[in-house]
């Protein structure tokens, strides 16, 4: 029973089942990562396929110098690693499943066959431990996409099995002007007594750690950029609970694409704040027009701070565009 | 007390007053519903009006095959009766109160009288248990709207008593080209030790189960579809307290209009994932790219679950569209 | 340790110490402010430059008549004072701190230099107690901002560190046509057994009051319009924690501009609800169709409650638009 869950007479273990910890037991030791996270993945070619690997595993993961997770994740990553292909591209995806439950991965906006979906139990039989499962598609689209797990997803996605996907198209002037690119991918996480239990949003599940690319600030990158320049910041809610309302400060942003698809011109937008729900990706040009240390953050407090804790001016969900002459 | 509520010295009984639960002597036996909500509701044609009647009522309501809340609903049925007209119609709704405490309802977005927007001791003395109001207006709109509780909303609305009402336009070039229609409307409750609390955005009140026009899944209806038909799907937030991401697999939908109104074409956007708010519709098409099952579910996953567990693949706010060739 | 929080062996106490609720002995009994927040700020004019004067100090504040909060304030208001420049305008705002602990203000969504941002220990060393700061920036901008505490931000933003910035253009052309303005500056609060805690998005820290401009239903203000008259509503994300979707009764709205940006009108689109992010400002036009009291309000009903009670048929975020003939 986790602390702060409410038992009622009728609770059944069943539904406690999901909300459970990871124990020290399932995780894997050989895997100790201090890495970063969202690191590109090579593909080998075979037969006109790019063909890429992941494996699945629990390992330990450093959301700050001295604070790990005990994550569910990708190739030793949270985010897993980064697949970035093009439009047109034939891909396979080996997923390996060295979790101790089964699992899949779903490739969230994609267009492709339905048993390549990855939605557990629905449109395939889950990825039992042990067990490989190869994905197969043709990218037929361009943008910002991810892929999580989409078995038992409140617990899986919550413990970081999500990485980042991106269809470069093929038409460049599809590209928006840019100089910089950073993803900014989202996650709520809850440690409790040194354990890691999957974030859910209910009573004695609520997250007390945020990530940006699986750091905490002040762990998170920072960008660099010179006056003048564009930046080309995607945002992802590969995170479970939240709706988060991001913020950029130093003036406002366009909005230029939303889940991987162009906003027509007629429909872009400024804001200085866009609201990043679970499961969304939203593309926006920032243009640095002064120098100094610019900051993006959630725009709710609480997801800025590390177990409530504010260090070296924020925490979690923030980061740094460092903007020089 | 309902469990897990914040005791504190202060507390009110007052406070705690529209947090009770449904109590078992309030439920009206004589109703026994195991059927499907929004079924539609027929008028009569009084002097050139068409008249509806709704009678909001206590009663058990299968929200799965074995479980079932004890609701405030209309007519029997959760959601209530669709009430279904044309722009330019003449319309009168009797409201009859069954339920052991007053009542309104509240034709949500609707352009009509004052006095019959009704808005409980704001713009009419709420109706008493036993009595009837008849709320009258013409549809000078059109589109997807919704009606719901709108006295002791926090309490009312949440054990269920809402429906639809939609608006077909005199024009018939304004309704966009489909082949099939949805309706997806979004639902919260919490059951504890058998008991129905109206769910709410509070400590001690967050809710365990959901509902898509009022069941779980995998008790949703699905939506059978051909290959290259287009589905208009229109979601509800007939919720009262997350703001839920709805995604739909096989790609990306177009968002044609928000509450009732057409977005211009210059403003419509791709999605695959849209923030659906408490009070919020958001009509959009879908194409049926591939045959197969594909997913309309929120996407924080604990609201895919049935009290934290996973049935089938998933729970709550999820259902099939299931294209064949 | 504040009630309902859930205490783990390893919480620390420096996680505790922002969620403290504001002393009794750390009240400024010589600020006695029964008055409305959000009130006009005379700048004295020097040297060519608008100067503005902000003190932060503890003060009780009456969200309704029998309930004060501790607040956290500029000026002894909550909102503090408006600040109302015009583009163009050269602004010096001296900040004086009177909190018993490090402060800093933040323009939000303002283009200025960066250390004038006013994010603690990243632009700027916060202003200690006793100590005034003077921000400088030139107004090249227009629209509606405001302004906030960015340290300790979880605590001082939920305490009440906030105020409305607004920049008229200097082309009256791009002010959008109205009759009547108003501001609708969203807040929440948690008050416990007397004590005034920060609200958070966490265990034990959700608030259980919600302020429109300082204060609650039924104590908010009403507008007063005339049937064709046309309202330019100003919704603005000064709190810290949920989305609010909010609804106006009597008809959609046409959301104009966002983030003190205007639309596009090829951007343009009617809603009956808007989501409104901490962070965010959306402005919309709402045609007064017909008289009687018609009502703007958060759609999560929760939030139309003063601590989980319904007065005169609401609370909390909820206001009357009163539109005569």
């Amino acid at each position: 029973m986790p602390p702060g869950m409410i038992m009622t007479r009728t609770l059944s273990g069943e539904s406690m089942r999901d909300m459970r910890a990871v124990l020290p037991d399932e995780v894997n030791k050989n895997i100790t990562v201090q890495g970063q996270g969202d690191q590109p993945l090579e593909p080998t070619l075979e037969n006109g396929y790019k063909v890429f690997h992941l494996e699945a595993n629990v390992f330990k993961w450093n959301i700050l110098p001295n604070k790990s997770v005990d994550a569910y994740g990708f190739n030793g990553q949270v985010p897993g690693p980064r697949i970035r292909i093009k439009e047109g591209d034939h891909i396979k995806i080996n997923v390996t499943n060295h979790l101790p439950e089964p699992t899949t991965v779903h490739w969230h906006g994609l267009i492709l066959d339905n048993e390549m979906d990855g939605a557990g139990e629905i449109t395939q039989r889950p990825i039992q431990p042990g067990e490989t499962f190869t994905y197969t598609f043709d990218a037929v689209q361009s943008g910002m996409y991810f892929y999580h797990s989409h078995y038992a997803t409140d617990r899986q996605q919550s413990l970081g099995l999500y990485g980042m996907l991106m269809i470069d198209p093929k038409d460049k002037n599809q590209v928006p002007e840019h100089d910089v690119e950073a993803v900014v991918s989202l996650q709520e996480w809850l440690i409790r007594d040194g354990l890691t239990f999957p974030a859910m949003s209910m009573e004695g599940a609520f997250p007390n750690y945020f990530t940006i690319n699986g750091k905490s600030f002040p762990a998170t990158e920072t960008i660099k950029m010179k006056v003048g320049q564009k930046a080309l910041i995607r945002f992802v809610g590969s995170n479970n609970n939240f709706i988060h309302p991001m913020h950029i400060h130093g003036g406002p942003f366009e909005v230029i694409a939303q889940d991987g698809e162009p906003l027509p011109s007629s429909a872009r937008y400024k804001a200085d704040t866009v609201n990043v729900g679970p499961g969304q990706r939203f593309d926006v040009i920032w243009i640095a027009r002064k120098p100094g240390k610019w900051l993006i953050h959630c725009h709710i407090p609480h997801h800025t701070t590390n177990d409530n804790v504010e260090v070296q001016g924020g925490g979690g969900l923030m980061m740094i565009l460092d903007v020089s002459e």
